[in-house]
């Protein structure tokens, strides 16, 4: 077993990551100090519950827990007030106390809903990660939970650590091979902002990664945590420095409110953003030849690069302009300056962005 | 002006009380910092609306801010969910970012869903409070923020605390006389948990804080709002002490939920409560004669201390069996010891409550 720890202070927890973790949850959630005299609520979805709740319960069961459960549908449409308000009621009819937790069993949208959830249930009550995505990793470090307005997502949210997250690697067998990539992206993301080594590690391991090969994943999931634990060490509340971690997130967030969250996966979208990010580098003459390096990891963990003709650049522009990352009406992108190395870049004209659009469509570097 | 500081470390903020202030707004707006870039929000309700919020546009229009309006319907109502939405659609379509601030120009009502909205747009953004009823003394203090959930009251919400709070007595003017009684009841439970001089002199000058006198109030202001500073400084997150807030509350908060909110104010079920906590009081054999003594302070500020009939004891019990008060299934009860001094007293039988709303319902201590 690995176990990451996240330096927060009071609010420090652990990540343990390995195989066979979730059998043993209860054993987890007693050494951390969960009541067994309050009742939790275990959140997942309709998707991951036919597969891994039975595991979790009869853990849970097995130490004499109290609980109810809310499985809401799959897919970002959860991650809504009104689903919020429904996982708010079973939480009030189940009896949970000050003293309760939130456990969420699912990926990012489980652990976004969950978490928020456990953010504002009577003012806060503590919060339980247990991931079955990959892209996950990256939803369990920082505290971010949130859930999507109609109109921008993300929008309403907020700050609220976890106890301690229980990633048990097994879970990850039963995910869609789409999801899987999808969830890589996240994790060369993290190379690419802050570790060359690593980032050229996932495409040397890709193959290995993309069939779920324990070490390989084990060993990528923790650098990947770790990566974005050190960053959220230095900067919890997103003052400046974590700004870094949304590397291809402009571009990727305009993708999927544009195409209907829905149509691209997160990580599918914030690939193509990533691939816009490094054309927008090469055009202010930062990092040349990063387009061809960044689009060759990319690829080989078999995600998108190119920006499907069917988005409208007017519907994405208008996306971004609505985006958290525009402070005060200028535009702020993160830059590669080289492959492990970013910068924040302010003041970037609209027009370029509209340019590198154009020149993401068509697959890279072109005239338009 | 009078000045209370609110000491809570990095997030410590000032109360300025007193006449004419709402004028001179966009002053203290910009001596906190607020940004002139970036857009606000207000929001108030559409009794308070026609009376004062002209006078706070056009302080802000003078020095160049914009800003962006909610006018939620008045009352309870409107601290719920789809309200919330509501507003935070207007936040988003008005285009606020992490620079923003949500001002509150209201009573608790408005200062709790305009401070939830605060806390939980883009994960948390500056809140300013300009509290316009004097029930809101107390809900400017302490930074809980929250709406209702159709099963229980307060049971969304988050700690958010503001930058500042704008206490304008001039707006005070305009509140019905009801409300005004309402409001001294949160003013005399600060005395009787913690000072008895102030309970007493609230008493003495009831005729004065009824009919509004500028220095009476002032006083009675600067009083409750130190009185509730202290108590939260030393307990942000109400970890303990605080509970002692919740004088008459438990019983008050059962009131209100059996009445339907909107039949009795706050204010008017926990005199009832505190009523009620001093017959407590009696019955565990603590503080002699502090009944007649609370209900004679709360009477001259024309404030109900009688349980009416058709409150039913059933649906009372099962509305207390879902209050926040209660701690795996113990019944817990802030219990005067005398006037200015209370404890926390656990492990209260549930007959003994029943016995209690009982004696409450005959107005006073009775064979029943
Ligand atoms: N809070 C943060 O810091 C943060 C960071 C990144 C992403 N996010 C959020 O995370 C969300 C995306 O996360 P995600 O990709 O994990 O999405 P997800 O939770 O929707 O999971 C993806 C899909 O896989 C299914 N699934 C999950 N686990 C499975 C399993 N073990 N076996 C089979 N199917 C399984 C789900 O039902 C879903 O259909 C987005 O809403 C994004 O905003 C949050
Ligand atoms: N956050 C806290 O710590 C805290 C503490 C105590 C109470 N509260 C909450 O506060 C709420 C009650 O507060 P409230 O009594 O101020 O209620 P309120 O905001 O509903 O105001 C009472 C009534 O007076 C009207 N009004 C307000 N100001 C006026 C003015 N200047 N002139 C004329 N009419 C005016 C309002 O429209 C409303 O009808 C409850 O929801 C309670 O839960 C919160
Ligand atoms: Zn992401
Ligand atoms: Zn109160």
């Amino acid at each position: 077993m690995r176990t990451v720890h996240v330096e927060l202070g009071e609010r420090s927890y652990p990540i343990y990551i390995g195989s066979g973790l979730l059998p043993q949850a209860a054993a987890y959630l007693i050494k951390h100090g969960l009541s067994v005299k309050s009742p939790h609520l275990i959140v997942t979805d309709d998707k991951i519950a036919p597969l891994h709740l039975e595991t979790l319960k009869s853990s849970l069961e097995g130490a004499g827990f109290r609980f109810v459960i809310s499985i809401v549908k799959s897919g970002e449409s959860s991650k809504s007030l009104s689903v919020y308000e429904e996982v708010m009621t079973t939480a009030i009819q189940g009896g949970l106390d000050r003293n309760s937790s939130v456990i969420a069993l699912g990926g990012g949208v489980v652990g976004d809903l969950a978490g928020f959830v456990a953010a504002t249930y009577m003012r806060g009550i503590s919060f339980i990660q247990m991931p079955t995505t990959i892209l996950a990793h990256d939803s369990s470090v920082g505290g971010k939970v949130a859930v999507n307005h109609p109109l921008a997502k993300n929008m309403i949210g907020a700050f609220h650590q976890p106890e301690l997250v229980l990633y048990d690697l097994d879970t990850l067998k039963t995910l869609p091979a789409r999801e899987v990539s999808a969830g890589l992206a996240e994790m060369v993301k993290h190379g690419l902002i802050k570790d060359k080594e690593f980032a050229y590690w996932c495409k040397e391991h890709a193959s290995e990664l993309l069939l779920l090969d324990l070490d390989a994943l084990g060993y990528g999931l923790e650098r990947g945590v770790a990566i974005k634990a050190e960053v959220v060490s230095q900067d919890e509340r997103e003052g400046g420095l974590r700004a870094i971690l949304n590397l291809g997130h402009t571009i990727g967030h305009a993708i999927e409110a544009v195409g209907g969250y829905g149509e691209f996966l997160h990580g599918e979208a914030i690939s193509i953003g990533m691939a816009g990010s490094a054309l927008l580098a090469e055009a202010l003459g930062r990092g040349e030849g990063i387009y061809t390096e960044t689009t060759a990891m990319l690829t080989s963990l078999k995600l998108p690069v190119v920006l499907p003709d069917h988005l409208n650049e007017d519907d994405l522009m208008a996306a971004m302009m609505h985006d958290k990352k525009f402070k005060e009406g200028t535009l702020v992108f993160v830059v590669p300056d080289s492959i492990g190395s970013v910068s924040i870049v302010k003041d970037i004209p609209q027009t370029l962005v509209r340019d590198i659009l154009k020149q993401l469509r068509k697959g890279g570097k072109v005239n338009v």
